[in-house]
Protein backbone atom coordinates (compact mmCIF):
# COMPACT_ATOMS: atom_id res chain seq x y z
CA UNK A 1 0.00 0.00 0.00
CA UNK A 2 1.77 3.12 -1.12
CA UNK A 3 -0.52 5.69 -2.35
CA UNK A 4 -3.91 6.91 -0.73
CA UNK A 5 -7.19 5.35 -3.24
CA UNK A 6 -9.36 8.08 -1.88
CA UNK A 7 -6.80 11.19 -3.54
CA UNK A 8 -3.65 9.95 -4.55
CA UNK A 9 -1.35 11.56 -2.31
CA UNK A 10 1.81 9.01 -1.08
CA UNK A 11 0.89 7.13 2.17
CA UNK A 12 3.09 6.89 5.46
CA UNK A 13 2.64 4.17 8.22
CA UNK A 14 2.21 5.45 11.61
CA UNK A 15 0.24 5.26 14.79
CA UNK A 16 -2.53 7.26 14.68
CA UNK A 17 -4.07 9.54 17.48
CA UNK A 18 -6.06 7.46 19.87
CA UNK A 19 -5.04 4.39 18.13
CA UNK A 20 -2.62 2.00 19.27
CA UNK A 21 -0.84 -0.04 15.91
CA UNK A 22 0.59 1.57 13.01
CA UNK A 23 -2.09 1.82 10.25
CA UNK A 24 -1.40 3.53 6.08
CA UNK A 25 -2.11 6.92 6.65
CA UNK A 26 -2.82 9.73 4.13
CA UNK A 27 -1.69 13.55 5.49
CA UNK A 28 -3.18 15.22 2.68
CA UNK A 29 -6.82 14.35 2.94
CA UNK A 30 -6.14 12.33 6.47
CA UNK A 31 -8.08 9.14 5.09
CA UNK A 32 -6.90 6.13 8.03
CA UNK A 33 -6.61 3.19 5.89
CA UNK A 34 -7.73 0.26 7.73
CA UNK A 35 -6.52 -3.10 6.68
CA UNK A 36 -8.50 -6.52 8.14
CA UNK A 37 -8.76 -9.85 8.29
CA UNK A 38 -10.77 -11.23 5.25
CA UNK A 39 -13.30 -14.27 5.38
CA UNK A 40 -13.50 -17.49 3.57
CA UNK A 41 -16.44 -19.55 3.44
CA UNK A 42 -17.00 -23.51 1.94
CA UNK A 43 -18.61 -26.21 2.40
CA UNK A 44 -17.94 -30.10 3.03
CA UNK A 45 -20.28 -31.57 0.23
CA UNK A 46 -22.17 -34.94 1.26
CA UNK A 47 -23.61 -37.56 -0.57
CA UNK A 48 -24.47 -40.60 1.04
CA UNK A 49 -21.06 -41.82 2.80
CA UNK A 50 -19.03 -39.65 0.70
CA UNK A 51 -17.93 -36.07 0.23
CA UNK A 52 -16.99 -34.01 -2.65
CA UNK A 53 -13.51 -32.68 -3.24
CA UNK A 54 -12.19 -30.36 -6.18
CA UNK A 55 -8.98 -30.69 -8.09
CA UNK A 56 -7.68 -27.34 -8.18
CA UNK A 57 -6.61 -25.82 -11.55
CA UNK A 58 -5.36 -22.65 -10.12
CA UNK A 59 -2.67 -21.39 -7.86
CA UNK A 60 -1.77 -21.64 -5.01
CA UNK A 61 -1.45 -25.41 -4.95
CA UNK A 62 -2.93 -26.14 -8.45
CA UNK A 63 -2.91 -30.03 -9.10
CA UNK A 64 -4.42 -30.70 -5.07
CA UNK A 65 -7.77 -31.45 -3.78
CA UNK A 66 -9.70 -29.20 -1.76
CA UNK A 67 -13.30 -28.15 -0.46
CA UNK A 68 -15.09 -25.74 -2.47
CA UNK A 69 -14.55 -22.32 -0.72
CA UNK A 70 -13.52 -18.74 -1.29
CA UNK A 71 -13.83 -15.08 -0.40
CA UNK A 72 -17.18 -13.82 1.19
CA UNK A 73 -18.31 -10.99 -1.11
CA UNK A 74 -19.65 -7.70 0.08
CA UNK A 75 -23.39 -7.69 -0.03
CA UNK A 76 -23.57 -11.56 0.29
CA UNK A 77 -24.57 -13.74 3.69
CA UNK A 78 -22.00 -16.18 4.72
CA UNK A 79 -24.39 -19.26 3.44
CA UNK A 80 -25.27 -17.66 0.31
CA UNK A 81 -21.30 -17.10 -0.59
CA UNK A 82 -20.65 -20.90 0.65
CA UNK A 83 -23.07 -22.00 -1.69
CA UNK A 84 -21.51 -19.47 -4.39
CA UNK A 85 -18.43 -21.04 -4.12
CA UNK A 86 -19.75 -24.75 -4.39
CA UNK A 87 -21.81 -24.09 -7.51
CA UNK A 88 -18.81 -22.09 -9.02
CA UNK A 89 -16.07 -24.88 -8.34
CA UNK A 90 -17.89 -27.83 -8.62
CA UNK A 91 -21.29 -26.87 -9.97
CA UNK A 92 -22.81 -28.73 -7.24
CA UNK A 93 -26.19 -27.36 -4.94
CA UNK A 94 -26.46 -28.27 -1.23
CA UNK A 95 -29.88 -28.65 0.63
CA UNK A 96 -29.35 -27.16 4.17
CA UNK A 97 -26.01 -26.28 5.81
CA UNK A 98 -25.34 -26.44 9.30
CA UNK A 99 -22.19 -23.99 10.26
CA UNK A 100 -19.15 -27.06 11.34
CA UNK A 101 -15.85 -25.13 11.72
CA UNK A 102 -14.74 -21.47 12.51
CA UNK A 103 -11.11 -21.77 12.11
CA UNK A 104 -8.93 -18.44 12.73
CA UNK A 105 -5.72 -18.29 9.95
CA UNK A 106 -3.76 -15.15 11.70
CA UNK A 107 -0.42 -15.71 9.56
CA UNK A 108 -2.69 -14.96 6.36
CA UNK A 109 -5.14 -12.94 7.65
CA UNK A 110 -7.83 -15.21 7.08
CA UNK A 111 -10.91 -16.50 8.49
CA UNK A 112 -12.91 -19.70 7.31
CA UNK A 113 -16.01 -20.27 7.95
CA UNK A 114 -16.85 -23.77 6.53
CA UNK A 115 -20.39 -25.58 6.63
CA UNK A 116 -21.33 -28.70 5.59
CA UNK A 117 -24.66 -30.48 4.11
CA UNK A 118 -26.47 -32.83 1.95
CA UNK A 119 -25.92 -32.70 -1.78
CA UNK A 120 -29.43 -32.27 -3.96
CA UNK A 121 -28.05 -34.59 -6.54
CA UNK A 122 -24.72 -36.22 -6.89
CA UNK A 123 -23.95 -34.45 -10.34
CA UNK A 124 -21.41 -32.21 -10.12
CA UNK A 125 -19.13 -31.46 -12.59
CA UNK A 126 -15.57 -29.34 -12.42
CA UNK A 127 -15.93 -25.53 -12.59
CA UNK A 128 -13.19 -23.12 -14.31
CA UNK A 129 -11.38 -22.73 -10.98
CA UNK A 130 -11.42 -27.03 -11.05
CA UNK A 131 -9.58 -29.83 -12.96
CA UNK A 132 -11.58 -32.52 -11.66
CA UNK A 133 -14.27 -32.63 -9.50
CA UNK A 134 -15.27 -36.28 -7.24
CA UNK A 135 -16.90 -37.97 -4.39
CA UNK A 136 -14.74 -39.88 -1.66
CA UNK A 137 -15.55 -42.33 0.88
CA UNK A 138 -13.70 -41.40 4.32
CA UNK A 139 -10.88 -44.39 3.17
CA UNK A 140 -10.27 -43.11 -0.43
CA UNK A 141 -9.37 -39.30 0.76
CA UNK A 142 -6.17 -38.47 -0.86
CA UNK A 143 -4.72 -37.08 2.45
CA UNK A 144 -1.33 -36.69 0.63
CA UNK A 145 -2.02 -34.42 -1.92
CA UNK A 146 -4.86 -32.05 -0.09
CA UNK A 147 -3.83 -28.34 -0.72
CA UNK A 148 -4.30 -26.64 2.64
CA UNK A 149 -3.81 -27.54 6.35
CA UNK A 150 -6.94 -26.00 7.16
CA UNK A 151 -8.98 -28.13 4.59
CA UNK A 152 -6.90 -31.20 6.37
CA UNK A 153 -7.76 -30.38 9.95
CA UNK A 154 -11.71 -29.62 8.45
CA UNK A 155 -11.65 -32.90 7.24
CA UNK A 156 -10.09 -34.80 10.20
CA UNK A 157 -12.65 -33.45 11.87
CA UNK A 158 -15.58 -34.07 10.56
CA UNK A 159 -15.14 -38.01 9.88
CA UNK A 160 -13.71 -37.49 13.63
CA UNK A 161 -17.47 -36.50 14.63
CA UNK A 162 -19.16 -38.46 12.06
CA UNK A 163 -17.53 -41.81 13.62
CA UNK A 164 -18.84 -40.57 16.89
CA UNK A 165 -22.63 -40.16 15.24
CA UNK A 166 -22.50 -36.20 16.42
CA UNK A 167 -21.24 -32.95 15.04
CA UNK A 168 -20.64 -30.05 16.89
CA UNK A 169 -19.54 -27.00 16.21
CA UNK A 170 -15.43 -26.48 15.62
CA UNK A 171 -13.11 -23.51 16.41
CA UNK A 172 -9.54 -23.30 16.63
CA UNK A 173 -5.89 -21.74 15.04
CA UNK A 174 -4.66 -23.54 12.13
CA UNK A 175 -0.79 -22.58 12.11
CA UNK A 176 1.14 -22.40 8.91
CA UNK A 177 2.60 -25.76 7.71
CA UNK A 178 6.49 -26.31 7.96
CA UNK A 179 6.89 -25.69 4.16
CA UNK A 180 5.42 -22.69 4.36
CA UNK A 181 7.34 -21.53 7.67
CA UNK A 182 10.55 -22.28 6.01
CA UNK A 183 9.33 -20.89 2.67
CA UNK A 184 9.05 -17.67 4.55
CA UNK A 185 12.60 -17.77 6.28
CA UNK A 186 14.23 -18.76 2.93
CA UNK B 1 -11.95 4.53 -4.08
CA UNK B 2 -10.38 6.36 -6.90
CA UNK B 3 -6.68 5.96 -6.91
CA UNK B 4 -4.36 2.36 -6.98
CA UNK B 5 -3.12 1.95 -3.95
CA UNK B 6 -0.01 0.69 -5.34
CA UNK B 7 0.75 2.77 -8.26
CA UNK B 8 -0.84 5.96 -7.80
CA UNK B 9 -3.08 5.75 -11.34
CA UNK B 10 -6.36 6.30 -11.66
CA UNK B 11 -8.63 3.13 -10.90
CA UNK B 12 -11.61 2.34 -13.81
CA UNK B 13 -14.41 0.32 -11.98
CA UNK B 14 -15.02 -3.17 -14.27
CA UNK B 15 -15.91 -7.07 -14.22
CA UNK B 16 -12.24 -8.23 -14.52
CA UNK B 17 -11.72 -11.35 -16.99
CA UNK B 18 -13.10 -14.64 -15.89
CA UNK B 19 -14.94 -12.80 -12.65
CA UNK B 20 -18.81 -11.78 -12.49
CA UNK B 21 -18.43 -8.73 -10.55
CA UNK B 22 -17.19 -5.11 -11.28
CA UNK B 23 -14.27 -4.79 -9.37
CA UNK B 24 -12.03 -1.32 -9.12
CA UNK B 25 -9.11 -2.03 -11.30
CA UNK B 26 -6.13 -0.33 -11.98
CA UNK B 27 -5.07 -0.40 -15.75
CA UNK B 28 -1.43 0.75 -15.28
CA UNK B 29 -0.20 -2.24 -13.00
CA UNK B 30 -3.58 -4.13 -13.54
CA UNK B 31 -4.01 -4.44 -9.64
CA UNK B 32 -7.37 -5.85 -8.79
CA UNK B 33 -8.92 -3.83 -5.77
CA UNK B 34 -11.22 -6.74 -4.06
CA UNK B 35 -13.29 -5.54 -1.12
CA UNK B 36 -14.74 -7.29 1.52
CA UNK B 37 -16.82 -7.62 4.55
CA UNK B 38 -15.07 -6.91 7.88
CA UNK B 39 -15.56 -8.85 11.13
CA UNK B 40 -16.66 -7.73 13.84
CA UNK B 41 -15.69 -9.69 17.11
CA UNK B 42 -17.56 -8.74 20.72
CA UNK B 43 -18.25 -10.28 24.44
CA UNK B 44 -21.69 -10.83 26.17
CA UNK B 45 -19.67 -10.41 29.60
CA UNK B 46 -21.49 -12.58 32.24
CA UNK B 47 -21.14 -11.73 36.37
CA UNK B 48 -23.75 -13.59 38.72
CA UNK B 49 -26.78 -12.80 36.88
CA UNK B 50 -26.14 -9.57 35.22
CA UNK B 51 -24.22 -8.73 31.62
CA UNK B 52 -22.32 -5.50 31.46
CA UNK B 53 -23.21 -2.92 28.76
CA UNK B 54 -20.98 0.16 27.54
CA UNK B 55 -22.55 3.21 26.83
CA UNK B 56 -20.73 4.71 23.39
CA UNK B 57 -18.80 7.75 24.04
CA UNK B 58 -18.01 7.96 20.47
CA UNK B 59 -20.50 8.49 16.82
CA UNK B 60 -22.65 6.21 15.91
CA UNK B 61 -25.02 6.31 18.62
CA UNK B 62 -23.33 8.54 20.97
CA UNK B 63 -24.85 7.83 24.21
CA UNK B 64 -26.70 4.44 23.61
CA UNK B 65 -25.89 1.09 24.88
CA UNK B 66 -24.11 -1.48 23.36
CA UNK B 67 -22.07 -4.74 24.26
CA UNK B 68 -18.33 -4.81 24.03
CA UNK B 69 -17.48 -5.11 20.50
CA UNK B 70 -15.31 -3.84 17.12
CA UNK B 71 -13.12 -4.87 14.12
CA UNK B 72 -10.98 -8.03 14.13
CA UNK B 73 -7.10 -7.10 13.82
CA UNK B 74 -4.75 -8.39 11.18
CA UNK B 75 -2.63 -11.23 12.73
CA UNK B 76 -5.29 -11.20 15.53
CA UNK B 77 -7.46 -14.37 16.20
CA UNK B 78 -11.29 -13.91 16.54
CA UNK B 79 -11.37 -14.72 20.37
CA UNK B 80 -8.50 -12.52 21.06
CA UNK B 81 -9.59 -9.87 19.53
CA UNK B 82 -12.68 -10.18 21.20
CA UNK B 83 -10.91 -10.09 24.65
CA UNK B 84 -9.26 -6.88 23.41
CA UNK B 85 -12.25 -5.01 22.28
CA UNK B 86 -13.69 -6.05 26.70
CA UNK B 87 -10.47 -4.39 27.62
CA UNK B 88 -10.34 -1.43 25.78
CA UNK B 89 -14.03 -0.45 26.27
CA UNK B 90 -14.95 -1.67 29.76
CA UNK B 91 -11.16 -2.14 31.02
CA UNK B 92 -12.51 -5.67 31.90
CA UNK B 93 -10.99 -9.21 31.72
CA UNK B 94 -12.72 -12.82 30.82
CA UNK B 95 -12.33 -16.33 31.81
CA UNK B 96 -13.07 -18.81 29.40
CA UNK B 97 -15.45 -17.66 25.97
CA UNK B 98 -17.86 -19.98 23.99
CA UNK B 99 -18.73 -18.48 20.72
CA UNK B 100 -22.93 -17.14 20.99
CA UNK B 101 -23.65 -15.99 17.61
CA UNK B 102 -22.65 -15.63 14.04
CA UNK B 103 -24.45 -12.79 12.38
CA UNK B 104 -24.74 -11.76 8.73
CA UNK B 105 -24.93 -7.89 8.19
CA UNK B 106 -24.83 -7.79 4.72
CA UNK B 107 -26.54 -4.55 4.16
CA UNK B 108 -22.99 -2.97 5.51
CA UNK B 109 -20.63 -5.75 4.66
CA UNK B 110 -20.17 -6.47 8.62
CA UNK B 111 -20.06 -10.25 9.94
CA UNK B 112 -20.32 -10.30 13.88
CA UNK B 113 -19.18 -12.69 16.28
CA UNK B 114 -20.16 -12.41 19.82
CA UNK B 115 -18.76 -14.72 22.14
CA UNK B 116 -20.71 -15.38 25.90
CA UNK B 117 -18.02 -16.00 29.11
CA UNK B 118 -18.08 -14.93 32.84
CA UNK B 119 -16.43 -11.81 33.88
CA UNK B 120 -12.66 -12.32 36.09
CA UNK B 121 -13.82 -10.02 38.64
CA UNK B 122 -16.80 -7.29 38.33
CA UNK B 123 -14.04 -4.80 38.17
CA UNK B 124 -15.10 -2.87 35.30
CA UNK B 125 -14.23 0.58 34.28
CA UNK B 126 -15.09 2.93 30.64
CA UNK B 127 -12.54 2.93 28.33
CA UNK B 128 -11.82 5.79 26.10
CA UNK B 129 -14.66 4.92 23.70
CA UNK B 130 -17.59 4.84 26.68
CA UNK B 131 -18.77 7.02 28.78
CA UNK B 132 -19.88 4.35 31.52
CA UNK B 133 -20.29 0.90 31.94
CA UNK B 134 -22.38 -1.11 34.09
CA UNK B 135 -23.71 -4.38 34.88
CA UNK B 136 -27.62 -5.02 34.05
CA UNK B 137 -30.10 -7.83 35.56
CA UNK B 138 -32.58 -8.52 32.59
CA UNK B 139 -34.82 -7.11 33.80
CA UNK B 140 -33.16 -3.94 34.11
CA UNK B 141 -32.15 -3.31 30.42
CA UNK B 142 -32.11 -0.29 28.96
CA UNK B 143 -33.82 -1.75 25.66
CA UNK B 144 -35.00 1.33 24.01
CA UNK B 145 -31.35 3.17 24.52
CA UNK B 146 -29.42 -0.23 22.70
CA UNK B 147 -27.31 1.45 20.10
CA UNK B 148 -27.65 -1.32 17.02
CA UNK B 149 -30.30 -3.98 16.14
CA UNK B 150 -27.45 -6.83 16.07
CA UNK B 151 -26.85 -5.95 19.97
CA UNK B 152 -30.48 -6.03 20.68
CA UNK B 153 -31.32 -9.45 18.46
CA UNK B 154 -27.79 -10.84 20.47
CA UNK B 155 -29.55 -9.81 23.46
CA UNK B 156 -32.54 -11.19 23.35
CA UNK B 157 -31.37 -14.48 22.43
CA UNK B 158 -28.90 -14.75 25.16
CA UNK B 159 -31.95 -14.21 27.63
CA UNK B 160 -34.11 -16.44 25.82
CA UNK B 161 -31.29 -18.81 25.86
CA UNK B 162 -30.58 -18.63 29.93
CA UNK B 163 -34.07 -18.79 30.58
CA UNK B 164 -34.38 -21.80 28.54
CA UNK B 165 -31.16 -23.41 30.70
CA UNK B 166 -29.00 -24.13 27.25
CA UNK B 167 -27.42 -22.04 24.96
CA UNK B 168 -26.38 -22.66 21.89
CA UNK B 169 -24.82 -21.20 18.56
CA UNK B 170 -27.33 -18.79 16.89
CA UNK B 171 -27.04 -17.76 12.87
CA UNK B 172 -29.15 -15.14 11.15
CA UNK B 173 -29.03 -12.08 8.90
CA UNK B 174 -29.52 -8.99 10.35
CA UNK B 175 -31.39 -6.30 8.72
CA UNK B 176 -31.55 -2.69 8.94
CA UNK B 177 -33.43 -0.93 11.11
CA UNK B 178 -36.70 1.26 9.66
CA UNK B 179 -35.18 4.67 10.74
CA UNK B 180 -31.93 3.72 8.69
CA UNK B 181 -33.94 2.60 5.47
CA UNK B 182 -35.57 6.07 5.98
CA UNK B 183 -32.31 7.88 6.25
CA UNK B 184 -30.98 5.71 3.21
CA UNK B 185 -33.87 7.11 1.38
CA UNK B 186 -33.63 10.53 2.31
Amino acid sequence: MNFCSHCGAGLTQRIPAGDDRPRFVCDQCHTIHYQNPRMVVGTIPEWEDRILLCRRAIEPRAGRWTLPAGYLENGETMIDGARRETLEEARATLNDLTPFALFDLPFINQIYLMFRGPLRTADCHPGEESLEVRLFREDAIPWDELAFVVVRETLERYFSDRTEGRFRLHTGTIVPPPEAIHHRKA
